[in-house]
């Protein structure tokens, strides 16, 4: 092993995490709040599973590209531990102990960093954000037609524009490959070269493919079957007989959950494309991703999973009904990559205040009215370095301070303080009793 | 190895982890906003620094007790990697590579998960949320004074009562120890025994204390001075002469610190405590705990560490000034114990509605009609099982949703629908332009 590589320095960070400075931090914040807003308009509850669990739960439903990704550690026992690569095995999880006397349909929320054990790349840390909803016990295509408007209604709500949501159905696929005869190893073969678009390999792919030429066509039209409504009719002309009732139930089920969504009034944001067939194993139904044209890479998505629960409560020998489950994530990271690739306006931070006494028998009087403006929603610094006025104005100018309240001996004599804008440099003297009136004043001019 | 004991079942989690269910993430979230709110009202911004980072760092200045409590795993090389057990060395390594330039005082705050493996009990997980703040740049008492002031302000904005802030000082501690001249390990022993008010254990370790009688009686009676202002006279009569000027500038700083904390008018909520030496290494001055009559756990802390931001600083061998530094935590699941135990009543969730489209041709004006009232700020759920009217209003009832909306074809062809008040059991008809005054309405009344 190259040692001399392991030494690391106290000051080095491990490749794939990021030190979120304020600037940062606060796009974060405007970003989260206006998902949370979204999440509970719609109703839905915030959850918060832990950080690191047995790998085994975690693992549970997500195949094995995930799993290979995961950060896995011991506890003193010797038990495998991860850190969690993704929230919903988890929810997963507490649905299937915790929340079985809950009425459904139950709608849960989570914003939560996650981790894998992936090359770095802008918009691939191996610590990053999601948000996600999952929408537990609704069957039918009102449950995927609600998450997808969800979805789309928040990345919309932070300003996201030219938001196109690709819909596509593993359900279909799944079913198509029942119908088909073939082995579960060719499809997941198929399954990957599909979800590329990766025609060419899917052309050497199906020379080897067990099934019928008809079926083969399928296989070969599926990733190009992209578009609006129109594309159910060539699926439907295509593999919509009688003969395959499965399939057919699944072509409906897209049907109905397209026809929910010109309802909602979103089908500007939305495109059918029976070539996604997205790579978590879990996934049994509608599935979808989001994309801008200013970013390659998919900004969040979701579906059907309609077995995860299930799995959970047969790991425990329990037998029982099938608790339908659908959701989705955002990729906090991917989506601000995204609004600043589309030059989106982040709100500034409000105006803030600092207050300097210029005499120590005024100190109580400046921290009690600070304290007061504080009270009030103002945001105020106390200069608390003892400097220089011209050494604490510079300071309070570097730092973007809009106004400072100078406490003198002078002014607070006369019941007054002074106030400098720091932005046209004017002070002015203001009767102690209307400073809330002034800072609100100076607070809404630019 | 126990192996038996080592097999975990998909549907177990972690000892000391916790699923927080929605009830319980709603008072996080009251609190976190509270939390939020404080910090920024005293011009502090975000910083997010990542949830598992270099051991070597992590443990800067931290001392053994805390680095055997870490979660330590390795990355693919065998670096040592481990879950932050808290943020103050993370936010001091990021002060000293990237914050250098930026104009001193700093002020930052972080709410965060934290990780230890400690056994667990109430108030004490494996994984645990706390927010704070670093106030980095001010060496005087200011700094230290306006630390505990946002602690208490914090502590008192999400309703705690009763909260006692005992005030002592590592640093007037550590000059008595050199003026003294016991060594280092002779005074650890006695920090931990003066830390825990273990007077026995005391008195016993000072028989073999290499030190005079007079130093010895000073250790004696640290854990006991503990009161108001008085408490200085005590220790400037104990040590205050003029033969140790370190001892004299420590005791100078806490008065100072003290005569701010009566300016900001929080002195009902301080006492001094000489018997408060806290654990973490890296503390060097004024140290403070907070705690209620009803939680014998202490809810928060902090203290100031003038040496920690340099100790990153000449670990890469750049020399330097001291970078001063003050700050503090408050344990999240602390607080929320003690505000359950005191009888808090937290925020309930807003008034919520449920729309049901009782024919389908009424599917799109229902669901248009939920999307506007979302945006106009109600939160409203859709009935999304298609089930019978009576299941529907069952589910209603149970999820405590504050009325129904029911869109009919024989009241919208009046341009109107029923909304049916789950409080009250009526129903009126409500024209469809009046919907939005009605549902305000409704949210005001209990």
């Amino acid at each position: 092993m190259p040692r001399a590589k392991d030494v690391v320095t106290k000051t080095q960070t491990p490749k794939g995490t990021v030190d979120l400075m304020p600037e940062e931090a606060w796009k974060r914040q405007f970003m989260e709040r206006a998902f949370t807003r979204v999440f509970e308009s719609w109703g839905y509850q915030e959850i918060r599973t832990p950080t690191f669990e047995y790998f085994n739960a975690l693992s549970t439903g997500t195949g094995l590209e995930l799993q290979d990704s995961m950060f896995v550690f011991q506890d003193k026992a010797g038990r495998l531990l991860a850190l969690r690569p993704e929230n919903t095995a988890s929810i997963a999880r507490v649905a299937a102990t915790k929340l079985l006397a809950v009425p459904r349909p139950i709608r849960l929320y989570y914003i939560a960093p996650m981790f894998r054990y992936d090359e770095p790349q802008a918009g691939r840390q191996r610590e990053f954000w999601q948000a996600g909803i999952e929408l537990i016990g609704v069957p039918g295509a009102e449950g995927d037609a609600e998450v997808i408007t969800v979805f789309i209604d928040d990345l919309q709500s932070v300003g996201l524009k030219d938001l196109k949501v690709d819909i596509g159905h593993v359900g279909l696929f799944l079913s198509v490959v029942k119908a088909s005869g073939i082995s579960w190893d060719e499809a997941d073969i198929l399954r990957r070269l599909i979800d590329k678009k990766d025609f060419n390999g899917l052309e050497k792919a199906l020379v080897d493919v067990n099934c019928s030429e008809e079926f083969k066509e399928v296989f070969r039209r599926l990733p190009s079957l992209r578009g609006g409504k129109e594309v159910v009719n060539d699926v439907e002309e295509l593999i919509g007989s009688d003969e395959f009732p499965e399939i057919k139930v699944n072509i409906e089920n897209l049907i109905e959950a397209y026809d929910l969504l010109v309802d909602y009034g979103v089908e500007d944001s939305i495109a059918l494309d029976l070539g996604i067939v997205r790579g978590l194993d879990y996934y049994t139904g509608t599935v979808f991703e989001a994309y801008v044209p200013e970013f390659d890479l998919a900004i969040g998505g979701g579906g059907r999973y309609d077995n995860l629960i299930t799995e959970f409560r047969t790991s425990v020998g329990v037998a029982g009904e099938t608790i339908h489950a659908t959701g989705f994530s955002i990729g906090i990271d991917r989506t601000l990559i995204a609004l600043e690739k589309q030059g989106f306006g982040f709100p500034k931070r409000p105006p803030y205040f600092m207050v300097i006494w210029l005499d120590d028998s005024l100190r109580n009087l400046t921290l009690k009215t600070s304290l007061k403006l504080r009270k009030k929603g103002f945001t105020v610094i106390s200069e608390v370095r003892g400097r220089k006025l011209s050494n604490a104005l510079e300071y309070a100018n570097k730092m973007n301070v809009t106004a400072v309240l100078l406490f003198g001996k002078k002014e607070v004599e006369k019941g007054k303080i002074a106030v400098k804008n720091m932005k046209t440099g004017e002070q002015e003297e203001v009767p102690i009793s209307d400073i809330e009136k002034h800072l609100s004043k100076i607070s809404k001019v630019k």
